[in-house]
C-alpha cells in the first residue's frame, strides 16, 4: 500500500504525463545526437546527460501512486510506455499491473521474463494475484503458487475458481472479525494489536465460535459506544451477505441502494470467507459500462489506442462481419425488387429513410427494455403491456414521420400513390421495430442471455431488410 | 435513516414486487365485485375484506427499506404505484423520493399537492433537497427555504447554487471535524457525545483555527493508535481534496484510482464545506453510463417504462428528427445518381452495403476515443499518430472487405468493373470513416462539448450520405 503518497486531480495526471514525456523526448534527443555520430558514442558527456534524464525520471515516477503510473503508461505509445516501465522499481510492478487497462497490461507482460513476472506476482494478494492470473503465462502461475503459504495458496485457489461476474471473483480475504462473546474493551485492545486496519474497514464482522457470521459492528458506532458492553450486545444481525456464487451485478446493485462499504462474504453454511468492498464494486462498475459502451460500437473488448493496426483490426473485424452479413442480405431483399427499381428509379433514393428511421426507432425501444430488465423492473405479466405501448408509439410516430415524409415523396416526385406507399412503409416499418425492439430482448432474456449484446445489430437487420421489403414490395403492388 | 431494517437481494426484491402486486389485484378484485353491485356498495363485508388488504400492504410496506419500496413504485404501472404511494407513511416520503428514478419522482410529485411536499422535503438535508428541488414547484421550495433553520438555509442555497455535474452539487454538510491541536483521548471523548457517526465517516477532516483543512484521520488509524498524542502528530496532510467547482467526472476518477470513501472538500481559501462520499460518487457513476447509454440510442432523458404513449414519443422525437434530416439529406445524394441507377439497376443493391460498413466502422473508431478522451489519456500531441494509425486500421479492412464485396458483387453480376467499383467504393468510404471518426470527436472537444453525444449520428450521417456519393460517384465515372 502506498497511503501516503500524495494523490492528484486530473490536471496533475496529465502535467505528470507531460513531463514524463518531455524527459523521454529529452533523452531521445541525446541518443539521436550519438547515433548520428555528432557526439562521442558512450562519451564521458553523453553518458552523463543520459544518466542524468533517467535519474530524474525515475526520481518523478518514485514520487507518484501505483494509479498514477498506470495512469501514464496507459496514455504513453507502446516504445515511451516499455522506457517507462523499465524505470519502475520492481517492487511494486505487482500493484501497477493491478491498476493498467487490459491491453496495456498485456503489453507489459509481454516485455517481462518469467523471473520478473513471478518476482511482481509475489507481491500482491492472493484476490489481487487471481485478477491478473489469466493474462500471465501458465508456467509463472504454477510458481507463484507453490512459492505461497498454504493459506494463501488455498486462497488464490479458491478466488480462481470462481467464474468472472461472481462475487467471488471481486471478494478479498482482508476482514477483520471478532468473536461475539467477547467484550468491546478486549476486542478494542485486539484491534490496537494490529498495525493498522485493511482499507476499507467501516466494520468488524461478528462470528460465532464455528465462523458462522452473526452479523456486523460499524466502526463508527464502535467508537461512540461504552465498552464494558459484549459485542454481541452491540451487534447488527440484519445486514446483506453475499454468497460467492452470487451475481456480481446483484451485489453492485445492492450496494447502490444500501450505500454499503462494505459487506461479508459467506459459504453455504454462514461461515465467514471474505468480504467486498465498494472499491472492488466501482471498478466492476465502470467495466462493465465500458464493456458495454464498446461492445455496442462493436469492439471485441478494450483497445490499447497505440495498439498496432493488426491488433486494432483483429479487435474489429468480428462486428464488421456480422454487419456484412446483414448488409448483404439486405441487399439481396433489394436486388428482389430490381425490376421495380428500374421502372421507378425514385424507389431508390427514397428506402434508406424507410429503413433508417426505424432501425433509429428500434433501438431506441430495445435501450429502454435492456435498461429496465437490468435494474429487474420487468415482471412477466408487463410484456404485453410493453409491447402494446411500444406499438401505440411506433403508430404516433408512423402518422407523424409518416405522413412528413410522404409529403416530401409527392413534393419531389409528383407522384400521390408514391408518396401514400411512403407513408404506409413508414407506419409497418415502425410498428415491425417496436415488435422487433421488445420481442429481441424478450427472447434473449428467456434464455438466459444477456439481453444487450448484439441487440443493435439485431434490431439493424431486422428493420433494414424489413423496411426494404415492406417499402419495395407496397410499391411493386401499388405502382407498378 | 432506516439503517436497521432488512436489506435484501434481488431475488427478495423482486419476490416482494410480486407480493405488492398479488394484494392489489386482490383489492381491485373486490372493488370491481363492488362496482358490478355483486356486493353491497360500502357493505360491512367489502369494507373489512378491502381494509384487511390495505392493512396487510401497509405493514409490508413499512417493514422495507427507503430503496426497496423505490424498486417496488419503479417496476409498478401508474395507477397501482399512485395506489402504493398512498400507503406509505408519510414521514418516509422524502426518502424515497430521492430513491426512485426521474421519471417516476415526476408522476409521485405531479399526485401530491403543496401541503404534502412540503411536509416530505422538510424530513430532508439541505443536500438532499438541493437534489430533488429540479422537480420541485417554486412555490414549494420558497416555503421549504423559509421553514429551515438559519444554519441549514445558507447550506441549500449553497447546494442550489452548484451546477449540475460539479462536486459541489454532489456533496454533503455531514463531515465530522476535529481540531488539530486537541488530544485524540479528547477528540475520542467528543465522538462517543455524537449519537452515531453519520454513514460513510471512514475518516475525520482535521481542520485548523479558521476550519481549513489540515489533513485527515482514518477511523482504522484513531482505533489502533495510543490516544495519548495530538491530533497534529497522527493527521495525513496528503489526501484528495476538492473543490465545489470541480467536475464531479473528475473526482469520480480519483475516487475509483485511490479507493476513496469520502474526501473532504474546501472553499477557494482552503476551508472545510463539506465533504464527498463514495454512495454519492457510485450514483453518479451509474446516472452518467445510464445518460450514455440512453443517448447513444436518442432518448432524451431516462423513461418511465409505462409512461404514455405521448411522453414517450416526447423524448424521442427530437432523435428521430435529425435523423430524418440526415436520411433526408443522404436521399437526395442518391436522387442526384438516378440516371446512373436507371441505366445499372445493381447499383441500388449494392449501395447500402458501402454505406452501412462505413458507418459501423467509423462508430468504433469514435468510441474508442471517445472513450480515451473521458480517461484523459490523448494529449495534444498525439491526434496525427491516431488519425495515422485509423487509417491504417480502415486501408486493411478495406482491402479486406472491399476485395471479399468485390468479388461478391462480381459473381452476381458477372461485371468486373461493378466489382472493382465496389472495392475501391469500400476502400475510400472506410477511410472516411477513420477520418471523421476521429475528427468528430477531437472538434467537439476542441470546442468544449461532451465528445460523445450525437456523435454516433454524426458519424453515420457522414459515412451514409459520402458513402452514396462515393459509389455512386465512382459507378458513374467508370460505368456509364
Amino acid at each position: 500500500m502506498a497511503e501516503t503518497q500524495a494523490r492528484l486531480e486530473i490536471e496533475d495526471l496529465q502535467r505528470n504525463l507531460r513531463e514524463v514525456q518531455e524527459l523521454l523526448l529529452r533523452q531521445k534527443l541525446v541518443e539521436d545526437l550519438v547515433h548520428r555520430q555528432e557526439m562521442p558514442k558512450h562519451g564521458l558527456v553523453e553518458q552523463l546527460v543520459h544518466k542524468q534524464h533517467l535519474t530524474e525520471l525515475r526520481a518523478k515516477l518514485e514520487g507518484l501512486h501505483p494509479a498514477d503510473v498506470a495512469f501514464i503508461l496507459d496514455a504513453l505509445p507502446l516504445d515511451e510506455r516499455l522506457a517507462v516501465w523499465e524505470l519502475v522499481k520492481a517492487d511494486r510492478d505487482g500493484e501497477i499491473l493491478l491498476e493498467v487497462s487490459d491491453a496495456v497490461r498485456e503489453s507489459l507482460i509481454a516485455s517481462m521474463d518469467s523471473r520478473e513476472l513471478v518476482a511482481a506476482t509475489e507481491t500482491l494478494e492472493a484476490d489481487e494475484i487471481a485478477d491478473i492470473a489469466p493474462d500471465l503465462p501458465e508456467g509463472v502461475i504454477e510458481e507463484v503458487v507453490q512459492s505461497l503459504p498454504a493459506e494463501e495458496r488455498e486462497r488464490l485457489r479458491a478466488a480462481l475458481s470462481y467464474p468472472e461476474g461472481s462475487v467471488g471473483a471481486l471478494m478479498d480475504f482482508d476482514h477483520v472479525s471478532v468473536r461475539e462473546d467477547v467484550m468491546l474493551e478486549a476486542a478494542t485492545r485486539y484491534l490496537r494489536r494490529l498495525d493498522e486496519l485493511p482499507g476499507h474497514t467501516d466494520q468488524l464482522f461478528v462470528i460465532g465460535r464455528d465462523q458462522e457470521l452473526k452479523g456486523t459492528l460499524p466502526l463508527a458506532r464502535l467508537i461512540v459506544t461504552d465498552l464494558h458492553l459484549e459485542v454481541s450486545s452491540v451487534v447488527i444481525p440484519e445486514s446483506v451477505r453475499f454468497s460467492p456464487e452470487d451475481r456480481a451485478e446483484d451485489a453492485a446493485n445492492a450496494f447502490e441502494r444500501y450505500d454499503l462499504v462494505s459487506a461479508p462474504v459467506v459459504d453455504e453454511r454462514g461461515r465467514l470467507i471474505g468480504r467486498l468492498t465498494v472499491d472492488a464494486v466501482v471498478d466492476y462498475i465502470r467495466q462493465k459500462s465500458a464493456e458495454s459502451q464498446l461492445a455496442e460500437a462493436g469492439l471485441a473488448h478494450e483497445e490499447d489506442i497505440f495498439a498496432p493496426v493488426l491488433n486494432s483490426f483483429k479487435n474489429r473485424w468480428s462486428w464488421l462481419a456480422i454487419n456484412l452479413v446483414t448488409a448483404f442480405i439486405a441487399s439481396r431483399v433489394i436486388g428482389a425488387f430490381e425490376d421495380s427499381i428500374a421502372r421507378l428509379v425514385a424507389l431508390a433514393a427514397l428506402m434508406p429513410i424507410v429503413a433508417g428511421i426505424g432501425g433509429n426507432s428500434g433501438n431506441q425501444t430495445t435501450t429502454m427494455i435492456v435498461r429496465a430488465l437490468a435494474l429487474g423492473q420487468i415482471q412477466g405479466s408487463y410484456w404485453t403491456k410493453l409491447l402494446g405501448k411500444e406499438i401505440g408509439v411506433a403508430l404516433l410516430n408512423g402518422a407523424v414521420w409518416g405522413t412528413l415524409l410522404g409529403g416530401m415523396a409527392y413534393a419531389f416526385y409528383g407522384n400521390v400513390a408514391l408518396g401514400g406507399v411512403m407513408a404506409l412503409a413508414m407506419i409497418l416499418n415502425l410498428v415491425l421495430a417496436a415488435i422487433m425492439g421488445v420481442a429481441i430482448p424478450w427472447l434473449r432474456a428467456r434464455f438466459g442471455k444477456d439481453p444487450a449484446a448484439g441487440s443493435s445489430v439485431l434490431i439493424t437487420a431486422c428493420t433494414d431488410s424489413g423496411g426494404f421489403f415492406i417499402f419495395l414490395g407496397l410499391a411493386t403492388l401499388f405502382l407498378m
